[in-house]
């Protein structure tokens, strides 16, 4: 025994999140436990609050508080182009850069043969779906650089063939700030290739 | 912006805890919002409960959820020794060795000159009453060997002569499975003076 049960049933929850462990999660809940008022009662109303609310969009499986997500139902956003991503931290992710001012889809996921994720686990037919409808001129494929990442985005670009769309996908080369002695071959090769003039 | 309003304020709550920056609050975040039935609603619940619910013990200090903790109210235990700790985190940490049958006496931190935390901020003024009403035979002091938990440990000795209690503290040595090589020169120093006869 180290708490009372309710203690203990909280500490447990704590430790399913990434990043904590059962002893991080311990020391986060005695933290939580010394600031019940100013940090524990808000914390709780939040998360419960977020778990009512929160709901995937419709259009492109953002997460936001309504049936359609902030960013589909944002005017300014350019609604000739889409960028795919894997996963809503990718979206924020490209969020955070600012370079991005159309639309978003949300695959949720790659096709994975070992997990058996089809396309339809995707939300791909949704997208193959938005860009006849919607007028998309170019679809950018904002996917991992990972061999689930790259299948997925080449299974998407043959789904797209005959609609007229434009198909892009993110420039591979030596990320910023980063030194071609501590980058993998594969990196350096990619980078060699597609090499600009200056 | 990365997220809903809402989202981002639980995102900033949570990079409170300790071992969760912004980025693993983020990511923390990201996975309640993929488990909302299964993981952030159950959670949110729990924490509600517990800053609810629980409460400092009068008597030690322990966190329960009632006004008495278990261990206090727990007729099995000891009442002639008292274990005085730091914290609630050293008390779990104590309960997990099993090693100690009696009652505890958290202080709720150490004496310290530059915070200006004084005695009666530490719950020391309390200690004394109850070892003068519960007839306690033995205080063991289980503080940190840091300067300021010896500090407090000294002071609560000064504090309690004269009432006829027999003080102890925990021995100071080697650590289970420490080798000499990484232990700094005090512990070593500390081990070899209170050497004992194989």
């Amino acid at each position: 025994m180290t708490g009372p049960r309710d203690i203990e049933d909280l500490i447990e929850l704590m430790a399913r999140l990434p990043g904590l462990g059962p002893r991080s999660a311990r020391r986060a809940v005695l933290v939580l436990l010394k600031k019940r008022g100013p940090l524990m009662a808000p914390l709780a109303q939040a998360m419960a609050h977020v778990a009512l609310t929160a709901r995937d969009c419709t259009i492109c499986g953002n997460i936001g508080t309504g049936d359609i997500c902030p960013i589909c139902t944002d005017d300014r956003r350019a609604t000739g182009e889409i960028c795919v991503v894997e996963d809503v931290a990718d979206l924020w992710a490209m969020e955070r850069t600012g370079a991005f001012k159309g639309r978003y889809h949300v695959l949720g996921g790659t096709l994975s043969a070992l997990d058996s994720v089809g396309p339809e686990e995707l939300r791909i037919p949704r997208l193959v779906e938005r860009v006849r409808d919607e007028g998309v001129r170019e679809v950018i494929l904002a996917l991992n650089a990972t061999v689930d990442g790259q299948t997925t985005a080449h299974y998407i670009a043959d789904a797209l063939e005959g609609s007229g769309v434009q198909i892009s996908s993110l420039a591979q080369g030596v990320p910023i700030g980063g030194e071609l002695d501590y980058l993998d071959d594969g990196t350096i090769g990619a980078a060699f290739r597609a090499r600009r003039r200056v």
